[in-house]
């Protein structure tokens, strides 16, 4: 986890919509698409083109007046940024029907994003496969963890057990979480958290619904 | 759908926050605490106080000095805005293995947000049913949703017919849509479409863990 002093440059709000531009540039490419104005992109994904000339601006001087961005180029970049030749190695714990549904889509459309090992502590789902990988026992996390060189965990598990599986996580040394309980739990300082809260979108949507009818809206 | 003229003064970023708090002032109130200082509640919800304060200073002189704010009284106030004694009649349209699983879930914990229809375009599970609602015919979607008084959709179509679904959801006149499906869709103006897109969370999460480790950083 070595830290890149020109990443860090990058500011937190540009580094978040970098994964967004990434996937929207891969699409271009691939439809011989190898120019874009900013407008265009703009259009495209749903972001003021202000904005995406301010954040691309961050990587040196892409875009020229009257030609648009190399798509390219940008992805060069942004694949780099994004370290994307490199398999991230993820568990999943918590094989409920979420979890479940998670491995068996197992990322499919981005080759270096695979769940390699899940766990849960029912011991009746233990040594079942789902989409080939087999539920492990929790209590073995940090040996298989270990041996399976994970780096990010996908939290799948109710609330109430969340923090108790978040420290044997910790514990493991892993820093990376992608939590789907929505309650907010406490970590080391360098751990990171991304927390899904699928309720929390749905009452922001319809609150918005109900409320914002006909404006826009930027709820990214 | 009406508009509300005190609502609309809030600020989008505000409006955004207002579901997470309303759900942790909840639990705070079920524990029996009735009041709670923005630097506590800041602490236990992961936003800075000075955001907490400024909030909430749109919804009238809440906190008083060294009282801190009175949680029953945020719970009415948000519980208001966001309608939540109001029954949500939710459509998910495309059952594979992530529909099935929030069909299953079923926001269980948030007793007005119901899944009450499903629909799916392939004859083989039309019919089937998931948690006693009955898998229906997306050729029949208009019709059934006037019916069953649908006011809000959750996709979990894949990327490439989300267009189309899309369409038909828009001419039976919905205008709250959650969509799994990254893919920026065509939508009229009116039409709000919160998009949640997993695989981008966790490459965003990864980019940080490996960019920004130990700094902090709201990803939120």
């Amino acid at each position: 986890m070595e830290s890149n002093k020109k990443d860090k440059a990058i500011p937190k709000a540009t580094a978040k919509r970098i994964p967004l531009y990434f996937r929207y540039l891969k699409t271009l490419d691939q439809s011989g698409i190898k120019r874009i104005k900013s407008n265009e992109f703009s259009q495209m994904i749903q972001i003021p083109s202000a904005t995406i000339r301010r954040d691309f601006s961050h990587f040196g001087e892409l875009g020229r007046s009257g030609y648009g961005y190399d798509v390219p180029y940008l992805i060069e970049v942004f694949s780099e940024i994004l370290n994307t030749d490199i398999e991230k190695r993820i568990a999943l714990i918590g094989v409920g029907n979420l979890g479940r549904a998670l491995m068996k889509n197992n990322f499919r459309r981005n080759a270096n994003l695979n769940i390699v090992a899940a766990f849960d502590a029912n011991a009746m789902i233990v040594g079942e496969k789902v989409n080939d990988v087999e539920i492990q026992d929790i209590e073995n996390f940090e040996e298989v963890a270990r041996k399976e060189g994970i780096t990010t965990v996908i939290m799948t598990v109710p609330s109430d057990k969340a923090q108790r599986v978040m420290d044997k996580v910790v514990a493991s040394g892993i820093t990376a979480v992608l939590n789907f309980a929505p309650k907010r739990l406490k970590v080391p300082h360098n751990v990171q958290v991304q927390y899904i809260d699928l309720t929390t979108e749905l009452q922001t949507l319809i609150y918005y619904d109900e409320n914002y009818n006909g404006q826009d809206i930027d709820v990214s």
